[in-house]
């Protein structure tokens, strides 16, 4: 950031494809639920959430055919406050959680501030990041182990998983008698018609749904990743009440948020609709500009705002800064997050990048564009790549 | 609570001294700051804090004589996040940090989601709940410690430190090499004309300032609980490098509360004097009604605006749950802490209470009669209080 920081000191226009900030606008009705707030009193909520913003999260999960009731719902300060409790309910210091690499970066910093060892199982780029098999991920997993972690659609990678690979992970949480904690924060951004499948789903209908935990977040189906409010959701009476003590402990999240967060929560099929036509069309457009730079590989992701790409450079992190500090053309360029961020290994990643599709058409076309002609005058350093 | 709600459902208005939730009305230009929110889009904040609420927090302590540059504050989702952010940033897994019996009860869950043990140095109520001699405290220090945690004006005592206690402290710390976490939250609620005295302060002017984090909040000051913004402050670059990593990894505080927080930041003393008298004068109507009722022992607060009342009964849990299912007056009730949880150990401050002058004088009036006739009414159990 601060180098982005520099070059827009500089003159610089930065194309940030590196975070998740769209410039799409939040529901008018949660604007106008903020902007109509007439009390005097900012109090506290309860620590579990305020009643009308947890009944707001069972209208939204009903609608979406998941049945929680209020008590198995508590409010959270953003969907990183639900992974952070969930990691914290189920796993003490020194156990294990399996992620996925590469995987959502910020996982790592909740286990680790929870003492608690991320096992990352290596994903392959070329198979567009789908899970290995059960054999594969099986090995990963030992006595130390209480959960498996996973994101879908996916973070960083755009990738949704299947019903065969969610039911294999399923079989192996019974196996092993683990928790599956799974991040749903973009459900409803899943492209080409396909209908979301989540393993909560699959978990009842096996009846097997106590073993899973779903963290959730309103910041990125609503365009309002400023407003703090997730939740976490289990019919885990046992996880609930660990839970239930965190939340205790941090007071409460957010009182406005919450209130913001009603109306669209118990109607979100409008807004939601509207946005994944949005990003379908803003994927379409950033895939079709990579696939005409044959040095820039990468598999079009079927959900979440994401697309990992592979990149004919020895070392993401320097070419990353490299963009910000040296590269200019016509006075812009582009900020990208560099893929070993999202490995545990520090070697890993090193030729993969993450972009986010969360800028207008033009700007993302922009912004490929830049890649490219950045790519063009990169000076390598000793250590080939592979192009 | 659950009590609480069953009591309300029977029709009983119950007194809330419980907990510190005022009937105050927020300063107009937050609400103003909420309700003017022009913005269609809702988007993170820097995960240390927007620019404007650290330039905020910095006028804010320049007015108070602290002097932080930018760089030395993060900004934190409420005073809670401060406060666990710093018990991560000092003590790994396994360390101690040592507190003050009573205490901030939440100390005890930032601690334990850590793995840091919470060290508790008991206080006598009949001393004001002033520390101990620096022999007594430093009988609590041993090689795994690596802070002491102090809140000043202090949760749930209601005591103010003295220059001489905190210096100290200062001693204690510099001898064994150890952070002081000082939670300032009731800074300004500080009665009889006194100034308040920061331990920042006195290690500032002894060179020592680099062992001092400061926990705070917007919470109280401003009548704001459920506008999540708080603030960690320290010159320690190391302990800022920590706490940048852990505030990455939660991504960022409320964008809305943060914007609201500015202008009070900024302009503090109007609504902070009026709050303090406002708070002195509901400090005198509970000491003088209590002080009418022999049986309730306490010592007058000098700060914040909780007493800790010392009360003749055997088991204060048992008591406050009786108060809510068994007791009322003309429909009316009270709740109040039990004294309990605020110690570590299980068997302490059984006869203790917390009450929050946080009501106007009327209801803490009427409050503390009902106590009287609650103490009165009140079937004591087997083991005998010292009535």
């Amino acid at each position: 950031m601060p180098l982005a920081v520099a070059a827009g000191a500089r003159g610089i226009k930065v194309h940030h494809v590196n975070i998740g900030q769209p410039d799409i606008p939040a529901p008018i009705e949660m604007l106008e639920a903020i902007r109509g707030y007439s009390s005097s009193l900012l109090p506290y909520a309860p620590s579990r959430g305020m009643p009308e913003t947890i009944a707001a999260w069972t209208d939204y999960y009903s609608i979406h055919g998941y049945g929680f009731s209020p008590e198995q719902i508590i409010v959270t300060t953003g969907g990183s406050e639900a992974l952070w409790f969930a990691f914290m309910a189920v796993a003490d210091h020194g156990d294990e959680i399996v992620v996925f690499e590469p995987t959502y970066a910020n996982y790592f910093g909740f286990a680790s501030s929870a003492g608690i060892r991320p096992v990352g199982v290596p994903l392959d780029p070329a198979g567009g990041f789908h899970l290995p098999d059960l054999a594969t991920v099986e090995e990963h997993i030992g006595p130390a182990t209480r959960a498996i972690c996973i994101a879908n659609p996916n973070n960083p990678t755009g990738t949704v998983y299947s019903a065969a690979e969610l039911g294999m992970l399923l079989e192996l949480a019974e196996r092993h008698n683990l928790f599956i904690i799974t991040d749903e924060t973009y459900r409803e951004l899943v492209f080409d018609g396909a209908r979301f499948e989540s393993i909560f789903h699959m978990a009842r209908e096996a009846g097997r749904e106590d073993h899973i935990i779903i963290a959730d977040s309103i910041s990125k189906r609503f365009s309002a990743t400023g407003a703090r409010i997730g939740c976490l959701a289990t019919t885990n009476e046992e996880v609930m009440d660990a839970v239930g003590r965190f939340a205790q402990a941090r007071l409460s999240a957010p009182t406005l948020d919450q209130l913001a967060a009603v109306p669209v929560l118990s109607n979100p099929i409008p807004y939601t609709d509207w946005l994944r036509g949005e990003y379908e069309k803003r994927r379409n457009v950033v895939f079709q500009c990579i696939s005409e730079d044959a040095r820039i590989r990468c598999r079009m992701p079927s959900g979440s705002f994401y697309i990992m790409v592979t990149l004919p450079i020895d070392d993401c992190d320097r070419f990353a800064a490299w963009l910000l500090t040296d590269f200019e053309s016509e006075g812009e360029t582009l900020m990208v997050a560099p893929g070993s961020g999202f490995y545990l290994a520090p070697d890993a990643g090193l030729d993969q990048a993450r972009l986010a599709f969360v800028l207008n058409e033009d700007d993302l076309a922009r912004a490929v564009t830049l890649l490219s002609e950045a790519l063009d005058r990169y000076p390598m350093g000793p250590v080939a790549g592979h192009a």
